[in-house]
This record gives C-alpha cells, structure tokens and sequence, in this order.
C-alpha cells in the first residue's frame, strides 16, 4: 500500500551513474509515467539546477581551460549544492514534489573521491558541514560496463557538438575505477541506492526504474 | 640579526582589516621599501590572484545579483585561496619572495564567522580541509574606527566608480561587529598578528608597518 498522490510529502530521487548510462533518457520517462500517475514531478540536475549553481557548473564543466584542484572543484560543487537544496530542491519537497536530480553528492564521492583519488573523508566531511546528513530517498545507479558508457557517451557528444567532454577525454580505466566506485557505495548503502541493469532496452531499464521508485513513494 | 636578502627564504604577509583602512595604499608603499632594501616582493589579493581564483572572485563580487549562502560563501572562497596557494603562493615563497597579500583567511573568519555569524567551527573545519595549517608568517591588521573606514571606503568606490560595494551598503553595526571580529583574532593570535593603528597619518602607518616586517624576515 502507497501514499497516495493528494496525501503524499515529497520525495528526493536521484539518477547516478558513468558517462553514457542513459539517465537523461530515463530521467525523462520516470517524469512521463510518474505524472501520469498524478505526481508532481520537477526534473533538476547538478552541478546546477539554480541560476547561481549553473554559474559554478560554467566554472568547473564550460571554461575547459581552468584546472582545478580536486580540493577546489569539491568545494565548488558543494558551494552549488548547498544553493541548489536551498532555493530549489527543499522549497519543492516541502510543496509535496518528487524532486528527480540528474547526479547529487555520490557523483562527488565517487568522481573527486575515486576518480581524482581525494581523501574521501575529507569529502565527508564537506558535506558534513555544507549539506549536514541530507541524502536523497532513493537512489537510482544506472549501471552499464564503462567501454559501453563512454563510447555511447562519446557519440553523443560529437552528435549534439557538446564540450561538456571533460570525462570522456580520461582513459578506460578511469572509467572503470568510477564504475568500481559507485558499486562499492550502493553496496554499502543498499537500502537508499537501488543498481539498475542499464545495458538493456530503454524500455526494460525504464520498467525497473520504475518499480524501484513505486516501491519508495 | 635578520637574515640577509640573498639568504632569504620566503615570507607570507598579509594585510587585514575592515573596509577603508588604507590596505591598499599600505601594501603598495611597503612593497617599493621592500624592493628598496634588496627583497624580492610579490603582491597579490584575495579572493582572486590567480585565473582560476579570480573566476570566483566575479561570482563573489561584481555579480551582485547573486544571493550567496554564507556557506556557499565560504566554500567559494576557500576553493579560490586553494587555487592561489597552489598557483602563486606556495611557488613565489619557494622562489624566496616576500608575498604580500591583501586579505587571506582572517578575512573569511571576520567577513564570513563574524559579519555573517557562520559557524567558526565550519569554518575552521573547510580551511583545514582545504589548505590544512598554512597561515602567514606575519599579519598586518589596519585597524580604524568603523565610521571612519566606512565613510573613506565609500568616498574611494564613489571617485572609482567601483561596483564592488556588497559590504558598504551593510549598516554601521555590521562594520562595528567586523572590527571587533578581527581585534579578538589579533588578540587570540598576537604572536601572528600585529595591529596597525591605521586611523594616522600614511607615514605614520607606514612606518610601522615597515618595523613590524622587518622585525619578522
């Protein structure tokens, strides 16, 4: 037995995942179908979701040119989280929505964390300090082997003419550590991260997704 | 006994203080001393100093549209101060500069832990995070009665046509809580920090400020 829509609170869904999983697709058609089942849904993504969180996703995504220290472009993100849950995702939960954000703090831990090998206590401990224990309710991790992401991930890129590449320029391996790390957290926090088979049909991964989240609201 | 210009390795000076006490004034006239004395002098600020950290600095200050977290804030700040430890500091003091830095993180503990009244502990917590220990070797803190700085700091924006007023347009009382902010830092930390009665005339100032440097190098 579910809430049902008119009495529902609100509820914080994240889409996790490598380059080339497939969430924006899927981010998509969990909207479509939850609002059919009258829910209101808004769709956000990070780095951004905000006008001052889209600034800092210019800094760290757009202006290719800049390297950032790892320490630096941890604090960047969660200087853009902190004001993405400030101005859009608590005021939408508190209007009784379902929030669905394209990455949230496990791309963090696992891009700066495993990825550029920061100190993942230290990462903790930014969150700790910026966004206190908020985590999202259900988490979606949209699995794919990473040759498989980063040559779709790829395509897609040179299709859309995008320079948001700053991912798919790093070697397999880097992808495959990313893969490694965001299994490692859904392992460990296996009631919140539900993993999602993506190396099938849209359709296939949708009907999962789907029942994942049906199972959480 | 101070060590000689050629055997010299490296010091970290910054200038503190509220708005209008003549840091900038100061810093540029203790570099032209410096230099005439056989020292190598690098002059810098903060946020900013650096491409990357100056990036920050334009969404902290000129775009004041924005409506940062103290925070968000915070976080930006130190993510900038790591860029320019990394990219200038660390190197030019390597080199066996004299780095003069006008504001470091005693501004972020006033600005940000007093003006803004965030967590001292937070604030603590990101700048160990971030940059771990590293403080200067030596502190300036240009000390005048808040009215004063206040009315000269407005009288400078109004002449240069400046738009980086987000802390002018504050009330006396915040500028009052500012100084006394930095006065319990310089009392806290008085073997690092020296205060400068800035409310003189700038020979005055000057010269004391030459003792206190040269007393430390």
């Amino acid at each position: 037995m579910h809430a049902s829509p008119s009495t529902f609170s609100g509820r914080f869904i994240t889409l996790e995942g490598g380059e080339g999983a497939g969430k924006t697709t899927q981010i998509n058609l969990l909207r479509e179908a939850l609002q059919e089942k009258g829910y209101d849904v808004v769709i956000t993504r990070e780095p951004g979701g905000t006008t001052e969180a889209e600034a800092i996703r210019t800094l760290l995504v757009t202006q290719q040119d800049r390297e950032w220290t790892v320490e630096a472009e941890t604090l960047l993100l969660f200087a853009a989280r902190s004001m993405h849950l400030r101005d859009l995702i608590l005021p939408e939960l508190e209007q009784g929505k379902i929030v669905l954000c394209d990455r949230f703090t496990d791309s963090t831990r696992v891009y700066q964390g495993y990825g550029r090998e920061m100190d993942k206590t230290k990462i903790e401990t930014i969150k700790a300090v910026t966004i206190g224990d908020f985590e999202p309710d259900l988490t979606l991790l949209c699995d794919i082997p990473a040759e498989k992401g980063l040559s779709r991930s790829l395509k897609r890129l040179d299709e859309t003419g995008s320079n948001e590449r700053r991912y798919e320029e790093k070697d397999l391996s880097f992808h495959e550590t990313l893969r490694r790390g965001f299994l490692e957290l859904a392992n460990k926090h296996s009631k919140r991260i539900k993993i999602i088979d993506a190396d099938r049909t849209v359709d296939d991964i949708h009907l999962q997704i789907l029942q994942e989240v049906m199972n959480a609201v």
